[in-house]
């Protein structure tokens, strides 16, 4: 089943089912306004939702639309917890690299909380205030949790991941490397993420959901030209162990959104990155320095995992960066 | 003005507004149903929550009652952004010590970004999966942000400070290290925090709210014996360069609690410590190793900032730490 969120007069937008081939939708804000009132409820939102979007998928629900990306936010606009791994054991070898940190990678998840009180769609201007501070995207994978109970174990945390969506996580270079040698995190250098429209159930991907993880290459092109086509399949830690890692001491709230990390493999030479930080480690390992400079604003970003149809599962991100209005 | 939650049937509770005294409380879900409402729309909320709060202080309200502060929900039982700095020198330069890490004190005001999903009362049973992950009190103040636009100046910043809270920020110290290592931040060794039943309008606070922070002594008591008494006027930088400091590259949405740190002042010596790792560093510079053990579950904490004239402008904090059931 493939979910979205409408914009709307409301924060958290307009619930909408999409049909499999992404082209109709059909509302279900009659059944829950928005998703976050359907994950609060899950057991009881998923036979409701299921049943319209099998009417959907089969031509027999009334009150169908075109269904616009464009008009889509991201399936969760605002939620209480986006918490975002490092799973990609090459991203974090390329990272250390490049910021001339000690490599963060062990045999314990990478997490780190971001914040959540915004997502930006995936064909939303993203608005920042400086080409300075290294403007990067960064190509990853996320899962929505409904509830967990604190101290869940991986088997257990694996039926809690309800939904799996695909996410720009944006980055600003300049800044993550001062805030990560504090060791308290980023703020700076974390703005708002983007989120690709579509929010699928696990069974939805078929056969390319794979021990708790996305197997499917994700197609990123840096101003129309090809950057990456990593695969999602490599994460070092799967989501269910990420998932059980985040809620050690803690309950996790439904609605709670799980980042893989950057997707990256470690044959990065042949098929490219999913972020500009990543390349600009693989010129500074290959030739001494690196070369490819960060975004300029203006700039656009498209990211969009394939199936083996050649189907986009979660739609696309296709999105422009541009400068903030200048403040006294 | 003083304004509660009182717990409901819904997640952000029922906003009540609480006389100067702390003893009587009024609705006002009427106006707002709750704080987080009232905060999203601030600039109509406070004129209209004053003229209520002016008539229950001086006895013209109608449908007052006794405000009984176990009855009380945090202020925010949840919100978006919970943001804690770490503003105290003094802190900062202990628990580098105690955890044998380079000190993160610098230039730049230190910041995690930290759950939000869920804030326990001041009096809830605090419920942790086990003692070996060093169970620690963390006591400080907060302030709760309006709407802030992205890169706000300090001057502008200080105008969005809505209303001051005192919170006890919950750290697993067995973890804590082993996650600030990474440069990821937190997340495993931050369970969710409580906060004071009361927050107030900084002019509540009188002549105790100076540039930006709560000149107040924080009382701090484990198991009823007199632990600290740091002031939190102490701030190498106030809450107005803290909202500053984390809106530089993201908006803040209303509701964003900024914290402080751990009050801690350089004469730890005479006045004690607002969290016990700051005891063990002590410990450790004067006899090479520390003495003081975290906490037992069945513990009790309490934290009250004092006014000159004796009174608690947060109300109190006092709870005990208990084993989560044991699970599979």
């Amino acid at each position: 089943m493939k979910l979205a969120t409408l914009k709307s007069q409301q924060p958290d937008g307009r619930l909408v089912i999409v049909s499999r081939d992404a082209r109709r939708g059909v509302a279900a804000d009659d059944l829950f306004p928005n998703l976050q009132s359907a994950l609060d409820e899950w057991s009881q939102a998923l036979p409701l939702l299921r049943e319209r979007s099998d009417a959907l998928n089969s031509g027999r629900a009334p009150g169908t639309f075109p269904f616009d990306p464009k008009a889509a936010a991201a399936p969760l606009p605002r939620c209480y917890q986006w918490l975002d791994g490092s799973a990609f054991q090459s991203h974090g070898d390329l990272m250390s690299k490049v910021f001339k940190i000690e490599n963060p990678q062990s045999d314990r998840p990478l997490m780190y909380q971001g914040m959540s009180h915004e997502f930006l769609s995936g064909s939303d201007e993203v608005v920042l205030p400086s080409e300075a501070d290294g403007i990067d995207f960064e190509g990853e994978f996320g899962v929505i949790t409904d509830d967990v109970p604190m101290a869940v174990g991986v088997a257990e945390a694996a039926g809690h991941i309800r939904l799996i969506v695909q996410i720009n996580d944006w980055s600003l270079r300049t800044l993550a490397p001062i805030e990560m040698k504090t060791g308290f995190g980023w703020i700076q250098a974390k703005p708002a993420c983007s989120v690709a429209p579509l929010a699928v159930t696990p069974d939805e991907l078929g056969p390319a959901w794979i021990e708790g993880r996305v197997a499917l290459p994700l197609n990123v092109q840096w101003n129309g030209k090809q950057f990456g086509a990593a695969n999602g399949q490599a994460m070092a830690f799967g989501f269910p162990e990420l998932v059980a890692h985040a809620a050690r001491t803690r309950k996790l709230c439904a609605g709670t959104i799980i980042g893989s990390g950057t997707v990256s493999n470690n044959n990065y030479r042949e098929i490219g990155s999913s972020c500009i930080a990543e390349r600009r480690a693989i010129e500074l390992l290959d030739s001494g320095h690196p070369v490819t400079e960060y975004m300029r604003f203006g700039d656009s970003v498209s990211m969009r995992a394939t199936a083996s149809d050649g189907s986009a599962p979660f739609g696309t991100i296709d999105q422009r960066v541009t400068a903030s209005a200048a403040r006294a």
